[in-house]
Parts: structure tokens; C-alpha cells; sequence
């Protein structure tokens, strides 16, 4: 998508908002031999809105918690936008947020909302890394839906280091007799989490209020409509069918536009998938009822039929369903572990991860880039390297870097270090864009083609050649 | 590093030279913080002579599968070092050397000596992708002392495929009521390495034959001295004492040096560590009685003796001998699994990855780049994208510049896509170069600066504001 | 325990009653050395009435799957307490219901409620056993909680096996596109226990109606009180804490009785215990608060304080708490896997397994004795040996045997080999009884004695001396 | 095989003799419905002299002990059969032998020669129970090739212990900068055995002297004769070919008989199987040339070759190349693990277990049994039971009964209760014998009887019934 820009001060604006719209590439993929787009249903076609759901969550969860016997305190919080990043690593043990390379190495470590300085970090972990395969004390915070409780860990830890009433210790607070371990507030938000998903009392609270909380874009029937007339399409969410129903059918209703069943837009709808599971094992696959929203019993075992909801079932199933292989499904999801890492991993499929947050991590660095920052950047690199031993310095003045994404920084890098998420992007999404609806600034015979990224060693033979 | 180019012709050849004395960086390292330097000994400190070291284990290999009943026609395979790369993946159930990229998606795939075409891989392979976790079936050729099992393995295929008294089946060949599984071949090359090690036939001839086979430089000594000033020096083996012995004696032992002992080089020398293992739990510790080379009975318990050689241990206990944490030490291996993927894994160590087969790597590459390769081969890459699916076009191109590297094309991308060894040495080594001696290149107090690598949707920005 | 024989025709019943008020001994047990008692409550303390309490749990469950869509045809199924054993497998691939020893070897097969006789079985089965370490196909109906489900999955075959809609094949049965497999109506039946547990359906109908379903006995504070005189006493119940409340104030709060608390009882109460986990690595412990239900947070580290309620914990906190060691503990409980095996196996507990079905094994077993069934069972053995090739006769006189237990026989076994469930109880239980009351009938300082059981080569020796 | 005993003086020795020619039953058994026998070769079909063996075993590993840096002293101890008993179990930590019962607890503790009391027990173990899971620490010494080991770990403490340079701790012995721990002779100990394995150097001393180490039984070619004339043959052993050949040949080999080769004698002989992987997985299948004891090369898919010898494989293609099935399968071995619980467990095969010290055991319980000591040792039983506080008095008594079987006791009791061992034995093996030879005592139409064991309960009824 060539678009020429004007001026520089102009350039700025329509480059970001440009970039916004750009579907950027990490493995070659040509649209072309695509023959299944395959979505995931939540972050991906219903995008929901940002801050307004976040704070939804979060109040749900820090309600649940008092009324669980936290103290009343804690209703004095409120969703702070500007300080959780998805990917954060929670520390069941001293309750620190960590944000991590993806060899482990602590890139920036934050105790309730305090920032800790070098030689803080430095008494937590001496090493200034974790064992992140130790998945019993380290929590990866890994969707858009973590982040509500990405928040209330950073509260609760506030709290109590700040309440008077209690002693701060290592490992958590005392009160008299209480001991309140980090563990076991951590064990009481996963709980209180459940407790959420299991009444499903987030999702009723956004279905009374769908256009509070849910973007409704008018492009998403043509992109699907489009996408319906060169390729099979196929729905796979582990939300259940009723919620499923309605969100689908608020998204794709449209007065103006034919009174078409939202389920016209699929081949393929499959609820109840249990990702990750669904890429390895999976469940039995049953009929959904769509009147009654009820699963019928057995198992269906004819041709597919078009319009019919399934619940449960495999990759493998759906492939056989629709008759296509691996390699030519390309699937669209925003969970880096449930739907690209594991779909890339064991079976091979195309993957196009939606980033919601790179609206703003776009923004940031355009921004830097109108300021000339790169270069900046660059020389600050080789200036700080002199001061390296000069620790604090250097953490300074990444901490001001990162102040501009967000209060723990960027989701995807830290300085010139990129996080576990980035790696992650990297290495399992073979394209990524802020929505999934940027496909429609591409035609379907359309080649995203990987810019050839270097070796080191390479990188040093280009330079001195050009030279 | 000094750069010293004069005109292009000769440039080259000096750019070639000089690359091959440069240590590349993925991360950023700070030499100066570096308190201890560790190192692997086979292929880091004691470099084999290729080919002629692996042409010796060739020979004993074939010959040892000849004395097990194998047709003596294969004792007219000799080595062909332009033939193997390291990082290969044997299929025990095809008989395929496959080379893949890090999500286990198929770049080349050779049957003997065949380079099998898209439609061939099919019949393979029709998803073009193998999961690679499944250990069982597909066996990773990962080291150095790997080349001449991988070559035997492409011998056997090529033999039997062409002998007229086999059939050819899929899993294997046939002979009156013989079946010769690829597995079955698979697991006797498997036993004639193990009964090459335990018999110590291979080291036994190296040792009769040292100037032939170890590359011997009078940098060495220097290198190590010069590190034991500024840091702790320590060796961690999973050879023998006694073949360390001799092995370190001859590379250390010059006549116009000082009469100084090998193990005077290091502050603690280990043996028998028997890695990967060696960077998890470990085993028991004992000293060495350096007289006989039988290992004392006993742990030892005391401080740490200079000069004295300890057999077994673990990761931790160097770190506690030497009285140094994970962050502070560099380790210098050859094996990106054994030695660099685990110490940066599960202890957080700095890693220096050895590369030999880099000399090769950067001489192509940097005779592409006098021919202004580069700057063709992105041009091609899009020419190529619009005859993507012409793929057999794309193959044979890819191919040619691939014969450039060898016959399997190069140790670390095939076109544009990055190996499995190039992405784990992208993500697990700190820095890397085609010897432990380029360190000599460098002051102690030198920055090792990481390139800034751009995510995708960065240097969109950033090449959108540059116009 | 007194012995009050008369004649034989009265002494019949008068052992019956005998031995169901006798505590069985498999290994020696000296109640002297004994420091603490610990109760399971659910079939321990609170025994519901069968089959009342089966059949609400029968008809809970068969609703639910009639709502979930399968047939209403199936509400004409009651629950027969005829049928039903514990400690049966179920086959989710084939249906079947088997009754198998501590082997593997097949015992009894039903399907639906057919009875299968040798060659039907060798269809399923030809080997005439099954791995029962895979459990991923073969379910161990353990508890007595597994009654109702035992039933119904017989029921679901006995239904789509007669229904002439439906054609039967070996993994399920067809109706046009639907496939209805054993494996789906499995995870159907799994699906809806989940169900009535989750939403305390089950709970709520037997708290309505305790006097229908809970047998309240007037020695049961008695035994508790008399214990805490010699004793520590704990409760340890994976039910919560609202329905721990309600079934043990029915228990224990008699009108003629002191006004104590039924806490008061208790050194210790412990509920969401999650056994096994319990006896593993536990959760978190908390205290709950017992006028409100709830949990608060935060963990009690105080000293253990009389009458507090906990949520959680382990087995070692436990002891802990109580000052007492494993081998100190007696723990009485009914689930041979959950409370059994576990405490035995990883904790080294002394155990009690509440048996209730042995009433109706010892009055079997008795009415047999009288008969002088035993001398004829013997030769019956010895006679059937020359008999054996005609498994047809063998089986069908087992069977006639077995019919007098119920229709799938005994619980402990099958002619004359112990089931799985026998070799269990044999295996992790010190002693059993049909009621943990009966331990009224011993003075705390009783030795339960082992009776000294020959290996068979000691037996021989023993017979041939007394010749 | 009912013999008639005259009076009691004489009764005994017959009895004794007599029941060494027993085969006893734990689970009925039909012989003519075996349709194949198998035989483990080693201290099966192959019986080693004892001590004569296991002092060979002990003299060899000690010297490699004392070769690897041990100290000359233990060349003082020799082996001493009365010391060891199989089944024993090793605790690497603390250096203690133990004798456990099937739930892991402690029934005799030695450490060196030194039997443990009561209170010396509970240093080490407090709650007198280990987790047996625990296979990293405890190792079960389950095979007669372990007695050699067995001895010398015990030879070791009492070594260290009572030697004036070395200092006792918990976890070793100290002398100077050294910490000798029991983790550490351990592995030493398990090297060398590998060692004396690897390099052949046990068998290579066995077949030089024949006639020293193997018992040759004429019976044995009478044996194997018979059984082939009823049913299928086959031989499955860990060993290799060669050591096979020699033993086969010496046992089968008698210049009276016919010119009979020995494989003559089995349907089917497959060496090196890997047992327990045998059982499951298994490997591949390989002939082997019987001229010149090398494998071939593929695998044999032929039909069965009377006299072929096969490599690997797995015991299902055993059951492939014989055409039977598990049930049909009499397995005989000595190996209660490898052998018996294996092939039961997973294949669900019919077994027989061969235990040679069944002679001391029977000749220890019948002398007792001469001496009515089954009415004395019940009585003291109940004695006891009253003392039972007296622990002292109680482990003095049985310790004293234990004497008459061995320094550490019985291989299957220690008072009334029966250890590990005893338990598999009766759980795995259907019959168990002194020898296999004793097969020929009994028709090939003969039903082995299981005594009809009765369950606590069911004893009750019946001995109450009987008054």
C-alpha cells in the first residue's frame, strides 16, 4: 500500500495513521495460496473498547475481592490505562511485575507501582534473572483480558506496602496472627478471575451495554464477505455459543446491509474450542442447536453444512472439515500462546497476529522518528556504552524511553532490548497488524514480503561493502 | 576493530580477512564486566583440521558398519566435505536429511545425495512442516562431530537406493525376506558412534596423529594469559582427563615459551562434565589425581587449588568455586545446544558461540557483496514473489546460490529464511565469531554493541521518515 | 469384640450382626499408639441412606441429560441398587462396564445390562484383559458417589442398544448423520456430575431433606467425644464449607445433649481440602470465617486455636498444626484412592476404610457359611478345575454365585479371584469396617491383630505338618 | 504330587525336600491352556552356584574399587552369603540397607553390619516410612546379580565407619579436605558394576570355569523337551549372543543325549531383549548370524526359521512370530521387575517366578513348623501384641527369628509382616517355584490350584462359623 507523503511536519500524521493501516511482515506470505482464513473471535473481530472494558474488568475483579474479605480500602482504585502492557511476568513469590527478555534476563521490575532501581532488583534477583520454564512461580501475563488483573496485582501490593496496619516482608505482608503471601493473593485474584468467567458476569455486563464496550466497524462484513468469495472462512473461539451469538450478530448486523445471518459469513463456525487444546488433542465435536443454543447430543458425522455451529473439536477436524492442509490456512488471533505460538508450532499454519497495542507503539516511535530520535538513539547507544558500569544512567534514561509508551514501558522493547512478547511476534506470527481489518488495504493475490533481515555477520560485510 | 580498505578489488579479499577476525554481536555485552571467562575445549580451544579430521571419523565410522555386516561396496564412499552441514535433521522414518527453519518448516530435503523438488517433498511431507518436538522420530546433527554421521547417513540412502538387488520402499529397502528399515540404519550408525566413543578408537588415532589433526596456535597462550589477568579462566570438558591431557599440552606447550604447565592456564579445570546435564542437576564432583588420571574417591570439600583437575560437578558448583554469579561469566562453546542454548537458559550465563564453518559463510557472502549481490538478490526477491508460484523457478535459484555454500546449501539460511541453527543462534548466543582467538582483537574494557534491530513496523517508520 | 453364640440356626444371624459391628484387621494395628484420629465426613461421618440418596443423585443426573437433549425415553429409567457396584471400570471406547482384578484380567463385562458371556468378551477384548494404567480410556468408578453414574451409563447403553432407531456398532451408535460414540455420552455423563456438583444442585436437595437422606445416629458424638479424651481429632473434607456446616450441626446437635458446637468436637476442621492433592502438595491455607462462609484472606500463622474452621492446607500442614507424625495419625475415610491409598502411600498415615457395602457382603457370606457353602466351594473349585476348558459351565455357576451380591456381583470378588477394589482395600487399609462407629465397640488401647497370612509355600508346609 | 509322609522326625526332611520340588500357587492356573513357555536364560534356565558366583561377582567389583582409589583395606572383606538378601533397598543418603514392606515402611535398618534399634531408626527416619517413589534416593536391590553390590555397600560403611582416619557424619564420612559421601560410593559402586558389565569381565570369568559357576541339571534338555511336544518354546534374555551360546550349549549339552543343537530345543531364541523395554516399546528386531555371532544388518520379515536367533525386538512380535496371545504365554524368569511384573503388567501374560532361595526359606519354616512353632509364634504374636509398647523386646524376638534365615532376615517376612518383595511376588507371579525344573513334576494337563485366600471379613465369618 504505496501512499506519498508530502511534508515532513504533514508526513508525521499521515505516516502514523498510515502505519495504522499497514499489515507488517516477519515470514514471506503469499495471500495468493491462502485457501482458509480461520479468526478467532475475541481482540480479533470483536475488538473491544479500550479503556472503557479494561475498567469494566478491573472493577469486577477488585469488587469481587473486597466482597471476598479484602479490605474496603481497595475500592478507593481505579484503572489506571497508562500502566499495565500485556506480557508482563507476575512473581508469585515477592510479587513483583517483571518484564523479561526471552532468555529471562529482568528488564524492567516493578513493585506495586514503585520502579525498582538496580541494586532493588539486584536483592530479589541477584542474578537479574528468572527461570522462566519455573511456570508454578511465574505467571505470564499473555492476553489483552490479563490486563485488568495485571493492574489489581500492581494495587494490591500498593496497598499493603503503603497500609500501615501491615508489615512488609519478602515474601508478602503480616497482620497479627494473617500472614497475606504474595502466593496467596495471587491464588485469590486467579480464583476471583474464575469466579468472573465461570458466572459469567463480565460477559453479561457487556452484552447489556454492547456499544460501550464493543467496536462495531462497518468493514468487517466486507472484509469477511471478500475474503468468502477466494477462500474458505472459518470461526474458532473458546467463548461459548450464546455470547457467541450475540457479539457476532452485533458486529455483523448492519440496518443498511442485507439481512444476512451473521453465520452466512463462515463456512465454519466452531465454539467451546479449548485453545490450546484445541492444537493438540482437542474434545469431541458436537452440533450446536442453534435455537436453543443447546449441544446436541452425539456427534455429527455428515458433510458440512453451511450455517452449522460446532462445539469443540480439533485443528485436525477442521482441516477435514473444510478439506484444506495446514500450510494454507492462514489464522487470525490475538493470543500469542493459544492462537499463533501453538498453531504455528504444531500444525503449521500462516499466522497473523492482531496487536490492538500497536496503534500506540506506532505513534511513539513515529514520533521519535519525526524528532530524529533513531539517530539520537543510535549515538545514545554507543554514548551510554561508555557509561555502562554507570548503571543508573543508562536505566534513567531507558526509564524515560519507556515513560512514553507507558508507565512500564513498551510491549515490545525495553531500550534496544526486545521483550519475551516481541520475541515471541517475531518468531510465531508470520504477519501482524493493529486489526485484522487491514487486509482490505491489500488485494488477495497480494505477496507480504519479508524484508531480509541480516546476520550480524552480514550486516557487517553489507556495511564495509558499501563503504 | 581497525578497518583498513583500500579499492574494492582488494577490498574484498581484506574485508573477507578482516571479517574473519571480528566477533559479531547479537546482544550487547560489556567485556569489562565480565569476571570469569569459561571454555568448552573440542572445537573452541582444540580446533580440528577439517576436513581431515572428519574424513578420519568418516572411515572408522563406515568401516565399523562394514565389520557389522554392511555391503563392503561402501567402503568406496569417501568424505565429501562440501556435502554436510551442520544443524541437519535426520528423518528415522524416511531416511531425509531435512533442513528447516525454526518452526520446523522444510527449506531443503535431501534423499542420499538427491535434492528432492516441491512435488518430491510433498509425497514426504504434504504440509511441508514437521513437528520437530517429536525427538523420537527426527534426530538434530547439531555438532561439529556430527559431519561425518550426517554424510554416512546420506551414503547408506544413496547406496541402497541404486543397488540393483534392494527395492525401494518408502520407510526402507527390500531384499528377499530383509527389510532394511531407515530406522534400523539409523540405529546401527547410532551404535557404531557410540562404539567409536566407548572403545576411544577415534581419539586414540587423533592423539597418534595430533599435527594432523588439531590446528595448533601460538595465540592460544597468549589469549589465556592475557584473559587470567583481568578475570578467572576455567575449563569445562565433557572429554576425559586423560585425552584433555594431551590435548592441552600439545596446544599450550610451546618451546620458546615458558616451561608453565596447561592447567597453570586456569583456575579450575573440570572434565567428564558431562553437559547438557552439567547445567542442570550435575554429578557428583571429584578430583582428579593428575599423576594417574583416576579420579579420587570422595568429593573434594576444601577451597579451590590452583592447578588441580576436577571431574563431574555442575554449573553451580563452578559458580560457587570460583566465587561468581551466572551474569558475570562468559562462556565460550561450540555446541549450541550442550553449551550455549542451556548455560543461557537455565543459568543466565553470557554466551560466545564458535562458529567455524563462519569463514566459509562470510567469504560467499562477501564475494556476493563485491558483485553487488545484494542489491540483486532483494530485487530478485521480488521478482521472485511474483513468480511465487512458479515454485520450481524460486527452488532452482534458491539452489544455485545455495550450491555456493555447499551441497546442502548454507549452515544459516536457505534464500531468505533463517535456519533452525541460524534462529537459536540468533537467540541464544551473546556473541559469536569463527574463533575463541578473535577475543584477542578486542581490549578487555571493550563494548560488544548489539546492531539496533528494528521490529518490522519500525523500520517501516523509520525508512517512511528518511524519504 | 464379645462373641454370643447360641445355636446354629440363631447364630447366623447373631454373627451377621456380629461382624457388621467387628473392625476388620489387614495389618496390625495398636490403637494405644495412636495420637490423633482423622475423619473424612462425606460416606464417613455422615452415611447417606441407600439407595434414597443414589437415586436422588440418579434422577439429578438423568434430568440433566434429558435437558441436555438426549431422549426423554430415558426418564423411565430408575435407579436399581441391584445393579450397580463400586470400584467398576467403564470402557469409553466400547461401552462396557467391567468389573476387572488387580491385574488388568477381565472378571465380569456387562453391556448395558447384558451380561457377557467368554466369547462375546474375547470380541472386545481377545486377550481377555485391559491396560488399566491408560486412563485416558478407562474410567475407575472409585467412590460411592459413582453409584448413580455406574447406573446410568448402563442405562444409556441398555436405551440406544434396544432403541430401533438407532444402529449399534462396536463404538457407539448411528442415527442418520449423527454418530453418538460411548466416548461423547462418556464426557456427557462426565459433563453433567460436573454440573450438579458446580451448581450444589445435589447439595441443596439433600440439605432440604436431611432426615431422608443423612442417617443421624445418636453414637456418633459419642465416638467423637470419647476420642478427644485420648486423642486429637481432625476433619479433613473436600466438601465446602456451608454444606460441612449444615450436615455436621445434623450430625451432632442432639435436643438431649449438651448445647456444644459441633466444631467443639474437633482439634481441627479442614474443608475444600482437594484430596488427593492434599496429601501431595496442598494449597494455601486459610481460615474461614464461620459466620459469614467465607474465606479470610491472608493465612493463619497464629496457634492453633479451638473451633477455627480452615480452607485448604495439606497433609503435612496438618500435622504440623496437631504436633503429630504421620505414623501417629489414624485416618478414617471412605474413597480407597482419595483418602486411602494417598494418606498410606505418600503420607505413611495409618488408615480406616468405611466399607458400607460390607453389611451386604458379610450377610452373603454368612448366609454361605451357614450353609456349609465353604467345604462346597472348595470342591466346587477343585471339580470346576477338571471343568475348566468349559468356561461356559465355570461362568455360569460364578455367576450364579455373584447374583447373590447384587447384578454384578460382589464388591471384593469374583469366585474366588479379589477384585481390584479387594486388593486395594487389602493393599493401603490397616483395618475396615462397615462403619467408623464400630470403633466403640474397642477400648482405645485395643491391638488390632493381623491374622498371620501364609504365603503359599508356607501354607503347604504348614498343612503337610499337621498330617 | 502328593507324597505320604511316615513319621514326624523323618516327616521333616521329606517335607523339606518335597516342597523344594513344589511349585506353589498364588492365582489358579491351567497348564493345558498354556500354548507357549517362555524362559529368561540367567539364574532361570542357567543356575548360577551359590556362593560360588556371587563371590566372584563381590571379589571382582571390590578389586575395581580398590583399583579406582580405594583404600586396600577392603581387599580384607570377603563375601558372605548369610549377610544379603535380595529385595533390599538402598538409601544413597544416609547409607542405610532396608528391608520395607509393600507401603514403604521400614521393617529392618542396617547400616555397615550394625542392625539398627528402634531409636537409631528414627534418627534417619522419624515417621519409620520412606516414599519409595522416591527412585532417585532409594534403590531397590531386586535381582540376585545385586548381592554382590548388596554386601559390598554394607562392606563400605563398616569400612569407613570403624576406620580412625575417617570422621562420621549423616551423609558420609570426612577425612581431611575430603567428604566421602554415601551419594558418592553409591555411583562409584554402580560405575563399577557397569564396568565389570561393559568390559565382559564376569562373564568372560564365568565361562572360563563352567563347572564352578553353573549348576548342569540332565533334567533340564528332558524339560524343554517335553514342553516343545505340548507347546511353543521360546528363550528371551538380556544376554548377548556369544555369552548365550556357551551357556546354552553347556547346559543343553550332554554326550549320553543326542547330537541335538541347543536352539534346537526352542521355537524361537531372541538375545539381548532389553527387558523391562521388551514389554513395551521394545527395539528393532535383527537376525543374528549364528556363525559369527554378528547381527545382520535390516530386519527379518520372514516367516519363523526353526533354529534362527533374533536380537531385540519386543514381546510383541514374539507373540507376531509364535502366533499366540498373552493369556496363552507361561512366562518364566527370576527377575520380579524386569520379568515377572512387567510382562504381566503390560501384556497381561501368565507368569511363573523362579526363586532359588525358596530352598532356605522353606528349610527355615519347616524346621519351625518340626518344631510346632506356627501355634508358638501365634501366641507370641498375641504375647507380643500386649508388649507391643516394648519395641525393643519385640525387634529382639523377631531379629532372633530372622537370624535362622540371614544376618538382615527372610527375603519375604520379618515377623508377620511381609516385605516388598513378598507383596510383588504374590501380586505378579501366577506360580512361583525353587527352580523351573520342578515344571516336570506335573502333568502338562495339571490345574494349579490357588488356595482359596480369604478376606479379614470373610476369615471372620468362617472361623466363627466352624465353632
Amino acid at each position: 500500500p504505496q501512499r506519498m507523503l508530502v511534508n515532513k511536519a504533514q508526513g508525521t500524521v499521515l505516516c502514523q495513521q498510515h502505519h495504522a493501516h499497514t499489515v507488517f511482515v516477519n515470514r514471506s506470505l503469499t495471500l495468493e495460496n491462502i485457501k482458509c482464513y480461520g479468526f478467532d473471535m475475541d481482540y480479533t473481530l470483536a475488538v473491544y473498547k479500550s479503556p472503557e472494558y479494561e475498567s469494566l474488568g478491573f472493577e469486577l475483579l477488585r469488587d469481587r475481592l473486597v466482597s471476598m474479605g479484602y479490605p474496603h480500602e481497595l475500592l478507593g482504585y481505579m484503572y489506571d490505562p497508562t500502566f499495565p502492557t500485556r506480557g508482563l511476568v507476575y512473581d508469585t513469590t515477592y510479587g513483583n511485575l517483571l518484564k523479561i527478555d526471552s532468555n529471562g534476563n529482568i528488564l524492567v521490575c516493578t513493585h506495586g507501582f514503585e520502579y525498582l532501581r538496580g541494586e532493588q532488583v539486584d536483592e530479589y534477583y541477584p542474578n537479574k534473572f528468572i527461570q522462566r520454564d519455573d511456570t508454578n512461580r511465574f505467571y505470564v501475563l499473555n492476553t489483552l483480558f490479563n490486563l485488568p488483573e495485571t493492574y489489581l496485582y500492581a494495587c494490591l501490593v500498593d496497598f499493603f506496602t503503603k497500609s500501615s496496619r501491615y508489615k512488609n516482608c519478602m515474601k508478602g505482608f503480616k497482620h497479627c496472627d494473617l500472614f497475606m503471601s504474595h502466593r496467596s493473593t495471587f491464588q485469590d485474584i486467579r480464583d476471583a478471575m474464575d469466579y468472573l468467567h465461570d458466572t459469567g458476569t463480565l460477559k453479561e455486563r457487556t452484552l447489556k451495554n454492547l456499544d460501550k464496550y464493543v467496536i462495531k466497524d462497518p468493514r468487517l462484513p466486507v472484509l469477511l464477505s471478500r475474503i468468502k468469495e477466494v477462500a474458505k472462512v472459518f470461526l474458532a473461539t473458546n467463548s461459548d455459543f450464546s455470547y457467541t451469538e450475540a457479539i457476532m450478530k452485533y458486529l455483523l448486523d448492519f440496518p443498511s446491509g442485507s439481512k444476512k445471518l451473521w453465520r452466512s459469513y463462515f463456512d465454519l463456525v466452531v465454539v467451546d474450542t479449548k485453545k490450546p487444546l484445541f492444537f493438540a488433542g482437542g474434545t469431541v465435536l458436537r452440533q450446536v442447536d442453534t435455537d436453543t443454543g443447546k449441544l446436541r447430543i452425539g456427534t455429527y458425522t455428515g458433510n458440512l453444512q453451511h450455517g452449522t455451529v460446532y462445539s469443540g473439536g480439533s485443528s485436525d477436524i477442521v482441516c477435514d472439515l473444510l478439506d484444506v492442509m495446514g500450510k494454507d490456512i492462514l489464522y487470525v488471533g490475538d493470543h500469542i500462546f493459544g492462537d499463533i505460538l501453538k498453531s504455528k508450532k504444531r500444525q503449521g499454519w500462516k499466522t497473523f497476529l492482531v496487536v490492538p497495542e500497536l496503534v500506540k507503539e506506532l505513534h511513539v516511535w513515529a514520533d521519535k522518528a519525526s524528532e530524529c530520535m533513531f539517530e539520537e538513539l543510535k549515538h545514545l547507544d554507543i554514548f551510554l556504552a561508555e557509561l555502562y558500569h554507570c548503571s543508573f544512567v543508562f536505566q534513567m534514561v531507558t526509564y524515560g524511553m519507556d515513560l512514553c509508551y507507558g508507565k512500564v514501558g513498551s510491549l515490545l522493547r525495553c531500550g534496544s532490548t526486545k521483550t519475551l512478547f516481541a520475541s515471541q511476534l517475531l518468531r510465531y506470527a508470520d504477519i501482524y497488524s493493529t486489526s485484522c481489518l487491514n487486509l482490505l488495504n491489500y488485494p488477495f493475490s497480494y505477496l507480504f514480503r519479508a524484508p531480509l533481515v541480516l546476520l550480524p555477520h552480514e550486516a557487517a560485510v553489507e556495511s564495509q561493502t558499501k563503504e
